[in-house]
């Protein structure tokens, strides 16, 4: 968690195909998703905090070293251009985030390839997109990603995504779904890789205005301020061969 | 898990008073709801497993020294006559469990004043009687229990039991239900406590034949499979105060 | 985790009976092991903290209802008079944890009546009193917890604690200590109850100084601020019977 | 678990580069570390087991699809040759896994191609090879891993493995080890990817005779026992798009 007064840097991604070849799609979001869904981190995050945006079409997809280097939570939005995103660029963003930064998997991003890559995993998941009403249940009271968000989360009209949901078993489970088909999905999961915090949340289906909700803007926002990283200087894990009583020469407590 | 050709033995625990008091209820399970499990285990367990039944109306409510030494997995179902159990009783079964034998709790078992005791929380969860459909997901799919089990495992008409369930956060996650009404449950649930394996199933309220069910009778003969001991000699796991280097006297190894 | 700017009130409760009988404890420990808590929270929390102590031989152990309510983190240290502690006030503060006050269980205090209610197991372990030195590692480097705790974190001398420790899976194990014997203990350990959190801590022995580390009291005040409640108004999980569709008639979202 | 009396098949896998190159290690392990370790298995698995070994210098690293279509349970060994591992050979270990073949990963195996891609993390350590004395704590005593192993299990000399190793949080922590320096490390650890389940297990350097010792032995038998998949027919977990109410059309249960 960042601490008090100590400016959050977010940065909000999105690859940005459908709302450039679909017209239903840049009506619900004429902003493009990664517009609704930073307009929602500014209404919630405090007025401090830097929220940014990058897509697949920009230099480098927007992902320069720069950037991540100065972002302490990413936000992703992708669905069917995953494999358009730049293999050295997958390599960086998951080098960031075992170093420490924040990583927000939305919706359809269960299939990018950073994501597939911190799981090792497939990710397949069953699906059905026939706007069925989504109830997003909190199994975790007390998560500070579930604050103040209602149980049930009511979404009127989303995709269905269903199980089995080929993942690691989470660290946390916080919200598990249901749909109108009767299908369960655990749509709010976390896992720690590295030094870096995921979350990984299911709402978000482009044909839908979810993030418009200001629950599910809410959920994001909690997000981001759990996924941030609580410490200063960040690194990557790194192999070591220490000698024998090498802590005793730390000054201090030895 | 028990050993290959090793007998299993399990006792079937019911408080057996809704068949006592409620025609409508022994019409639906005439050998009372511990016959219909017993009678279940027989069928998927290996023909050299030893089943009994036990119930409340029985001396020490069917749960002696004897009864309980000779025991591998326990099962467990009560609904109204939980405050019934005498406490010594239930000191009893709690200690068998630390010292390993394995204990299966069922639907309104989530009450009960030793599986309450195990967990350490209130248990608490939503409820609704109105015979709704139980859809069983396996969200684990490689878990023993879930071998040879649909998914979903289809309950057509059932008590809705829903989140939030409090539970410590379980070991396993096994099985994730939703109903008509759009309520989600941890419906199959696994946690270890002290040398013993505790498996919670939510199906199985007494107003339907869900304990006739075939696909209900495979997870609970997997259940018992599962939370059998597997090695010989079971105890309490106890204090020590060894002596420095204690473990070099060990034969063998050092 | 207490919101920035909430005040954190915190109750350091002590039995207080080794420093009654014994003058090498009372010389370690000249204002009593809870004083020495205490005074490392003042230094380490916000100072709008209010952090107040209290005594096995105070009325109602100082435990009353009004100090429970106005108690965000009850830390508990005791040994040897875990049996004089009134069955009320266990029950009490079991209820107040499942209600949502974090609880810090400390060293000894993993046989204390409400840590043993609130595990479910015996919570057996081995142990040695030969003021070895015991090394904290940090197998979680970015839980909230380790913030700024060296790994290993180095007690020259301490109590030797070692595994099997008898508890249930922990959410989450954040430190695993060594001694000088070789043994091993999860020494930093995590879990949810109910609406509360709980952090067991081991080192702490009455015979070593070891409350006035600062990195000890770094990780004491650390689980304060983690196992704070996060949100207003707590209660405890409670049973609710629904009517279909009740969330539906939920302001705003549905 | 392996259903009883069906035949367990084995693959060890090792690459096989130290004992040609270095006479000290072709002198502790004469028929090569995967000799030794198809050796114990031969001695602690039914004696209908098919063990079999395969080494970088065979065709396909010995791991042709017919072979790995016949491996329920895949050992592997790997130390100074990580990179010459052919990327399309780790490719199809990898979908093996997520299918549901056991995989144990040994040693300095941590940094293997296919386990990092199955943690999606560094996988990093803290490392010294200095022949300490290593002791193997067992955490989790009624894991089947864990049955007839002491505790501690004692190795003479070993290379100090310490945290913090950078794996995702485990599935199941069942051993925990320290080393004379005062370093810890979970030297036990399970995962399940996909419908197939992994064990990494810590000891065993090719500079010592770990694999010719009993109580590891037994330690590689349990875990291959664990490992190998329950049920019949496997499987990558697969994406699917059903039609509303596609469970209503199976057979029995609905």
């Amino acid at each position: 968690m960042v601490a008090a007064n100590r400016q959050l840097r977010v940065t909000v991604w999105n690859e940005g195909v459908h709302e450039q070849i679909d017209d239903r799609i840049s009506a619900i979001y004429p902003n493009g998703i990664h517009g609704a869904i930073a307009e929602g981190l500014r209404k919630y995050l405090p007025t401090n905090s830097l929220i940014r945006t990058a897509t697949l079409a920009d230099e480098e997809h927007g992902l320069t070293q720069e950037v991540l280097a100065e972002t302490d939570v990413l936000l992703w939005w992708g669905h069917v251009a995953h494999d358009e995103v730049a293999d050295a660029i997958v390599a960086r963003v998951h080098q960031r985030v075992l170093e420490g930064m924040g990583l927000i998997v939305l919706h359809s991003g269960h299939f990018t390839k950073v994501f597939k890559r911190l799981m090792g995993t497939t990710c397949s998941l069953r699906w059905r997109n026939e706007a069925e009403r989504e109830l997003v249940w909190t199994i975790n009271p007390v998560h500070p990603i579930a604050a103040g968000i209602d149980s049930p989360l009511v979404i009127d009209h989303q995709e269905m995504y269903g199980e089995f949901f080929d993942i690691p078993t989470p660290d946390e489970v916080v919200f598990i779904s249901s749909f109108d088909g009767g299908e369960v999905f655990r749509s709010g999961v976390t896992f720690r890789r590295g030094h870096g915090k995921v979350f990984y949340f299911s709402p978000g289906d482009e044909a839908y205005p979810v993030y418009f909700d200001d629950q599910i803007r809410r959920v994001l926002a909690n997000g981001a301020r759990w996924a941030a990283p609580s410490q200063g200087a960040q690194n990557l894990p790194a192999v070591s061969n220490p000698a024998r009583d090498w802590f005793s020469k730390q000054d201090g407590t030895a």
